[in-house]
């Protein structure tokens, strides 16, 4: 299969590329490098050194014989992104390539317009570029279990059945989402659903989990081939945060009481869901949505799983929610498709979470214990701050 | 009360201003007169004159003796929307500042990305600047019917209560719009009913039908305070149309099999209907639905309604639907709230329709029939028509 991989230089974006092309696809790789200047910007880095995108890429062709091609193109420009279609002529899209941090987008104005713009118009761009060069191409989105907020009722994959004054119709499931960028892919979710049913587009829409671990089989064959780890406030995932901050010997911060319940799952698992969706593509005209998770956890719950495995004195700490989120909730989502289509999911244990361990304890001199406390407050933008 | 109208020099924003002011509300308009220059792009043209904003304004001074102030700004421009709120501090923002037409946004990219990053980032700096600036704010902001498509159950205002697997919640109702146009009122809708949870903010969003008429009380004091009258394929709405089409002999164009059903109401109704939701307004921090419109029709009936209303001989001509909507439906939507507030609607009947043809027969001799018949295709963006 020919499948192009949009934000391929990202966290996730990097190994989806490696695995399909170890897995005989032939891949291309579409990146702006955005990810890296966000480093810039904030003044954070990877935990795990990573290379370049060209040393990406040719350490991947001496270690495994394979060639991944990269294009450096911004999503924003369609004639760019078109040009790569022209020349790939992907069987696939997978789609990466957006800001994808919730705290980023909330710091400000400025940040929550780009990372809405960004996000849509690339999004945008892409499914015009398919309707007009090739409508079979599937496009393999990711989304985010971040769309559909905490219902007091199960969330199911996508759609919902309703009966309503007695009639029944199988709806889009609702959406409440808690940051601009969470509302950013239920934007792009509404757009692809529309541009299936106008334009004969398929589309698998990947409403993923949070990703906790940092190595896949094949980013572990060299160390640059290694995806970035992040533990800062604003791009780190909480499971990584909250090992960084074990190991590191910080205390663990809970935001509020950590009683907000989330779907997660091993980076190993999300490789091998995007293969998999690949693998059973749907209808021409289908628009169709999979829960990718595999396990959901409380990040008290989290918390303690950390402070369990990993040996020592740790401290739990509570502090503020930066956020605006339910703290205690019902939390029910069903995660079958991906499953049904085959996916063995690699569960959080203890191996798992002293494995990830390892790997900080390797870096750990570059631990920066000043990024990992929240500094972006949901209920003030930065402007409002300043002017108080 | 102090009132913004944002978009107040278009079809609805400019009535809605006078309607305001006439009432004895202290009023200002933002515009930054773009609805004039898509006109211009299109060689389309109000086809009852309209004076310039400035003419506008003093006519209305001299004819009422009330001052509205105007303000030519885009909403774009965030610095520029945030000053004239610190200028005006209003305690209500009427938002109908947004690019409003379905075929418009269907023309290709360019326009579907113009149509959703103005829509999307409008709110987006207007939803910002209240946060900064006064949180007590009114947002009433000017959505669509067609945010929720045409499903096989009937649609509430806003939210519906789901029972599902033995749990019930209220959840925002379910989506399904029908162009990239309408796609950006959800996505507005969704980033409003956030911004109200974040910030504590306060709005009411009127999912507004399709409106027909041309005069209200005010627009009708005076030739230079006349509101503008659309009958072209891209800003013309349905009923407007046929009556133009009617009344210059021409057939009356129904898309399909004209089954389609949608929510309409007098203009008459939407400048009442925005000053009911602002003189009984949301709690803090509230997002609240109406559903704007006064009665339902088919577009076939709307045609027979004109037919059997304007004498003389009258043809309707079924052409291919340019759109992808179903044309045969279910359709049954909840409109109480505004009813329930006080509204009196106008219904449509044929001395309605006999008005509307009066209107236009003074303007006859302006009818440009080129521009009356869809070139606009749902299925197929111009660059992709244009590469065949």
């Amino acid at each position: 299969m020919r499948i192009l991989v949009l934000g391929g230089d990202g966290y996730l974006g990097w190994p989806t590329a490696l695995h399909l092309s170890a897995r005989g696809h032939s891949v291309g790789i579409a990146d702006n490098l955005a990810r890296r200047s966000y480093d810039d910007e904030l003044g954070t880095a990877s935990l795990v050194p990573i290379a370049d995108l060209d040393e990406r890429v040719a350490t991947w062709n001496d270690v495994s014989g394979h060639v991944v091609a990269p294009f450096v193109v911004d999503l924003s420009d369609f004639d760019a992104i078109d040009g790569v279609l022209a020349e790939l002529e992907p069987d696939a899209v997978v789609h990466f390539g957006e800001q994808r941090s919730a705290p980023y987008s909330m710091i400000d104005r400025a940040h929550a317009v780009y990372t809405q713009v960004n996000n849509v118009v690339g999004t945008l761009n892409v499914l015009y570029a398919m309707a007009e060069r090739d409508r079979s191409i599937h496009l393999v989105k990711l989304g985010t279990m971040g769309e559909y907020g905490t219902p007091n009722i199960d969330i199911e994959e996508g759609f919902i059945e309703v009966t309503h004054k007695g009639r029944t119709d199988t709806l889009p499931f609702p959406k409440q989402p808690g940051s601009f960028y969470h509302l950013s892919k239920v934007h792009d979710s509404h757009n692809i659903a529309f541009a299936c049913k106008a334009w004969g587009l398929r589309a698998t829409d990947l409403n993923q989990g949070i990703v906790y671990g940092q190595q896949t089989f094949e980013t572990a064959l060299h160390p640059r081939l290694a995806t970035r780890f992040d533990y800062d406030a604003v791009f780190g995932t909480v499971l990584n945060r909250f090992v960084v901050q074990a190991v590191s010997g910080h205390p663990l911060t809970v935001y509020g009481s950590g009683g907000q319940t989330r779907g997660m799952l091993n980076i190993e698992d999300t490789v091998a869901c995007v293969e998999l969706a690949l693998l059973h593509p749907p209808a021409p005209g289908e628009y169709r949505v999979f829960n990718q998770f595999t396990e959901s956890f409380s990040v008290r719950e989290m918390a303690d799983l950390v402070v369990d495995a990993i040996p020592g004195e740790h401290v739990i700490e509570h502090i503020p929610a930066p956020r605006v989120e339910a703290e205690e909730h019902y939390y029910r989502a069903a995660h079958t498709k991906l499953v049904d289509l085959g996916l063995a999911p690699h569960l959080l244990d203890a191996v798992v979470i002293r494995g990830l361990a390892d790997v900080v304890a390797e870096h750990v001199d570059r631990v920066d214990p000043r990024v990992m406390l929240p500094t972006v407050d949901w209920r003030m933008p930065l402007e409002a701050r300043l002017r108080r």
